[in-house]
């Protein structure tokens, strides 16, 4: 039991390590990293879409897409006009920061302001692996239900920014929004959040507003 | 790297092992066990709830509910009136045949004759851990999007029945149905397949009806 959980310490540790050289690499090319999580289905590439069709012409952007398999999310991006590399973890259940270091490779960074990383479908496993962005956003849509920062507080716990997303679905699923948010004041106190329907475009301007805002701060503070 | 991968194995056998005597006691118990698996907020606890309801007086049931925290599913199912037994996992992405033998051992399975075992909600995880139950089911949920077969292939390999729920959310989210179900036959052809909205009943009995023969037919050949 216990040399179990000395070796999970190790492997965490090297990860760690590598996702500090990610941070420094995105620092020196003035790029602002967002680690984008949510559950499979959750409209996770849906929102990245129409967030960089918000920002078009405000932020230079590349997206990274993480999946299990395809390239269904990558080719979605690429149609739209966005740089985006594709990775395949081959029945990982999370990103980890030598896959995004092998993207990052392929990617010139010093095109970009902002680079959106989306994690694989996963509300458990991929907050537990560091990837050297600067912020972690969890996006939860209404129909998942409004139970969800009870059942998985380590997803709700280890982020900077929560979507509530498919707002528009309220009418037609049962969510208690107090239920909800109180689940996460829990967890996260005070946690920034943006309420949003990607399919209407609800709250995407304000969410935008606040990321250009962010990552302009981020680089007047790096001058 | 090759050490990682020893171990790796070494573990998954000391589980299918113990998995092989969860089945043996079910066996000897003439409890027909299933093991339902699917992204968080597919809809897992109300599916569970109907199906029982809609059995209740046809075959003598339990349930064991499967999260990270909380006793909000078991909860739920104790308030019907259904045996059930909680297992947090406490960070763990999926259960495994220690946790469920460790909650049958205070489950009373001479009483029953069916088992459900309510999974974790991960569409990545769990399906890669055996329990020792009988079927493995997966549950789709309309707004979870149709490209998931393609994204999470693993989980659609590996199950015997798949429920499509919410089937009541179609008119308000895009989802093919014809490129769902293909990308389903690639990976699982002829895999026995319910459509069902646990908020409407459609669907329901056709489920519990098969549910209820299929452990008939399991008893009958077992005697």
């Amino acid at each position: 039991m216990t040399s179990r959980i000395e070796v999970g310490k190790k492997i965490l540790s090297a990860n760690d390590e590598l996702a500090i050289q990610i941070k420094s690499k995105l620092d020196e090319s003035h790029v602002f990293g967002i680690n984008i999580m949510a559950s499979p289905g959750a409209g996770k590439t849906t929102f990245i879409l129409k967030t960089l069709e918000a920002l078009k012409g405000r932020l230079n952007f590349g997206v990274v897409e993480g999946d299990i398999a395809s390239s269904i999310d990558s080719d979605k991006a690429k149609a739209a006009g966005i740089p985006a590399i594709q990775i395949n973890t081959g029945g990982e259940c999370h990103l980890d920061a030598v896959m995004l270091g092998g993207a990052l490779n392929s990617m010139d960074l010093t095109a970009l302001d902002l680079l959106i990383v989306e994690n694989v479908g996963n509300l458990v496993c991929p907050i537990n692996f560091k990837i050297g962005t600067h912020k972690n956003v969890l996006i939860a849509s209404i129909p998942e239900g409004d139970d969800k920062p009870y059942k998985y507080p380590g997803a709700y716990r280890g982020v900077e920014v929560l979507i509530i997303s498919k707002i528009d679905l309220l009418p037609y699923v049962p969510f208690d929004m107090e239920y909800f948010r109180k689940g996460v004041e829990i967890l996260n106190p005070g946690l920034i959040t943006f309420v949003i329907s990607a399919k209407s475009g609800e709250g995407m301007d304000l969410w935008a507003d606040w990321l250009c805002d962010t990552v302009s701060s981020w680089k007047e503070s790096r001058m």
